[in-house]
């Protein structure tokens, strides 16, 4: 048994004051208790809150950061971005993807991400053939959580079509994936022993047959199967377009229709969401995956954040294609975004900790981590000791507590890693460094060295 | 004379390789010289930029940040953000004044800005009564500048109305200054010896009367005395109604009309341009301090900047109000808003390495930083040793040079604080922190530690 004692911690009901967190060998909490002594407990040196979960990840597309910012010269796009991106990977391999991989979990981890989906679909060789263990990219995947410590859900994603009614184009060859081959992937998974919980991806309505949206939703011991569902919505204009000329209906407006659509799912992005669907995605439960920074550089446009936000939506944040790494720069732009577009401030209706406590919350739900599996998110007995210490130390957040050390850590300054970060009750970041960035830097980096330019 | 060599250098006309540079004991550059043998120079140990400009500061503010993030129940906005600044500084006396200066200065340093123009409007005692030495707050400011070793460009500010047509409100008696006090304040500083270039500020069209802009404009010889003129224009959507109201123009519209605005004026934000402003802005040769940081904060809305850039517009970047002192932060949403406005990425028509360069460059300008004065801004002989050093230690950057090496600086990653950073041929900041980071810390902080919460 071990215990942590922090000044002050974000529990479900709000912040306390002087809590104990007890916590046993496999990093579970059993005693939560506020208004405690300190007496000898290892001090946390700032105030505690849950992990952040990151919703949203293509590890992959880590290596692609910051090399498609070059101008073309008849105007560049969501979409001549895709065609960068697939120039980019045509050539990984999988030790090219792990190094990746393991190089971006420890960034996450020292930006204060815990928990990471990993949206999945770069399944085969860059021949399109399948590996000859079909699930080796994923089990590299896997193995980049384990050597940095980072809470995974992977979500295996089906990929079938080019565009709405296209066959898949030869650079997509890596991607193609049905829905019973993504079953056979979880199935082959388990086997494994894959230690990481598993979800269900369908890649967008661009991507995936309406066809198979509805037999998956028909098939309910299949639909049981994956702890959560992960799919891309209405993210560009023109998808939105398309999908209205060929289903008759706006994509979050369809999905909702056809597919029973509830807590389990995580839809992406829904940035082109009318006033309907706004209603329609806060009824139904879902979480909403905002990525804030990449919707921004990839020119996607401003989710309708503040309607939502009223019609009490869940939601959580996502690095995606991680040209950045840092929960703070998602959740102030995503307010900033919001500002920009009404003349309003402060238009999170519920203040920050309370929204920012509901991001935690609701994000780890949408890792498939409710209660009933693995309790992630929620600081309180039978959780999981995941867990980030932002510290005072800087002149900007000292002497704040409780709301306002998040108003500062939110709103105010670049000096946002967290001093601690703690998953399952290991230190994994201290000092604001990872525990092992040093062997992990030395061998990843000559891997690294030799990715495509 | 001291050498520093860097294996790649921003110089006036591009990246340079192997660059050594040769500057005297008064920190002007004598000679700089690409294509050279490292010999035994020391090495700048990455790329060398010239130092950012901060074209735009409002110091006190800093003390604010992070403090006024909490909803109104009845909306909140620009106006009520201004409420709670006025409140915050009702009681903020020099010796706060100095220490809000010297933490916000080393932090700016610390994030590569190397100058920085206050755009200084606290003139007097919270009664609204003058100091006994009138020049009391400019003169902390100057020695904060002093301290850190920033270079300074101070531009006392001319306030003498509420609003169109209004008188000063009880608190902003703070702010009072005729355009010929502020004459006076510029005598006194320079009758005490004050080490740094003076602009002038007239703080806007809301603040300052119309006759006095005709007054300064008309007078050639007081106009001629101010290194450069700055103006906070068009910031918020009111003003423009309001200004059409009582000047019957738009504020831009009027200003260009009324006063001959040339290269010697910078004007501040600018968020309310219609396409003949934009024209008319960049034929006019001023320098626009964009803040999309601060302008997000408030929620003041989003420049034309791509149409401004096409126009051939000089700008440059200011942290304003300091809720983020960051040129990354800067940069990376200028291009962003663009992107989500218009649904295009990369909308710098230059490139970004050319638009950077021109930020740094025109950023110069508008600090008075000119050739004729101080060559700021551009690494040549005869020009500052003022620069900042960019790593590729990250593995986001290893292996990348030049443009390739400012994309991923830019538009990748949050770690982006330059390795070490330069002023007048000084290091004031090696491996990310200030050389006195410490001492200050310890002269400072105590002062902080009482500032209104």
């Amino acid at each position: 048994m071990s215990t942590l004692f922090a000044e002050t911690a974000l529990l479900p009901a709000g912040w306390h004051r002087n809590v104990v967190l007890h916590y046993d060998e496999a990093g579970t909490l059993v005693a939560v208790r506020p208004d405690a002594d300190p007496a000898d407990h290892p001090r946390a040196g700032g105030a505690v809150l849950p992990g952040v979960p990151n919703l949203h990840s293509h590890a992959f597309q880590w290596g692609l950061a910051g090399r498609a910012e070059r101008g073309q010269p008849d105007g560049d796009s969501f979409w001549s971005w895709r065609s960068e991106m697939y120039r980019f990977l045509a050539e990984l391999d999988p030790d090219a993807v792990e190094a990746i991989a393991t190089a971006l979990y420890l960034e996450m981890l020292e930006a204060g991400y815990t928990t990471v989906v990993e949206f999945h679909y770069l399944h085969h060789a860059p021949d399109g053939r399948p590996y000859d263990d079909r699930a080796e990219m994923a089990l590299r995947l896997g193995r980049a959580a384990e050597r940095t410590g980072i809470r995974l859900t992977l979500v295996p994603v089906v990929y079938e079509a080019g565009g709405f009614g296209q066959p898949l184009a030869p650079e997509q060859g890596r991607f193609r994936l049905t829905l019973y081959e993504a079953l056979g992937l979880l199935e082959r998974l388990e086997a494994a022993g894959f230690a990481h919980p598993l979800g269900l991806g369908l890649h967008s309505l661009r991507a995936v047959r309406s066809e198979t949206v509805r037999d998956l939703v028909e098939d309910r011991t299949l639909l049981a199967r994956p702890r959560t569902l992960h799919m891309h919505v209405a993210e560009q204009r023109q998808e939105v377009e398309e999908c209205v000329a060929r289903l008759g209906a706006r994509p979050i407006e369809w999905l909702l229709e056809a597919a029973d659509v509830d807590a389990r799912w995580c839809l992406v992005h829904c940035t082109h969401a009318d006033a309907a669907e706004v209603t329609g995605l806060a009824r139904s439960g879902a979480v909403v995956a905002l990525c804030p920074t990449t919707e921004a550089n990839l020119g996607d446009g401003i989710f309708p954040f503040a309607e939502y936000e009223r019609a009490g939506g869940r939601w959580g944040i996502g690095s995606d294609s991680h040209i950045s790494v840092d929960p703070v720069e998602e959740l102030r732009w995503l307010e900033y975004e919001q500002r920009l577009v009404t003349g309003h401030r402060n238009v999170l209706t519920a203040g920050t900790s309370r929204s920012t406590g509901r991001a935690l919350v609701d994000g780890a739900l949408a890792g498939g981590w409710s209660a009933a599996a693995d309790n992630v998110g929620r600081l309180e007995p039978g959780g999981r000791a995941d867990l980030i210490v932002l510290d005072a130390d800087h002149p900007r957040r000292r002497g704040r507590m409780d709301d306002a050390l998040l108003d500062a850590w939110i709103f105010s300054g670049g000096d946002s890693a967290p001093a601690h970060v703690m998953v399952g009750g290991r230190w994994v970041v201290r000092e604001r460094r990872h525990v092992e960035r040093e062997t992990l830097a030395a061998a990843v980096d000559p891997v690294l060295a030799r990715l495509p330019r």
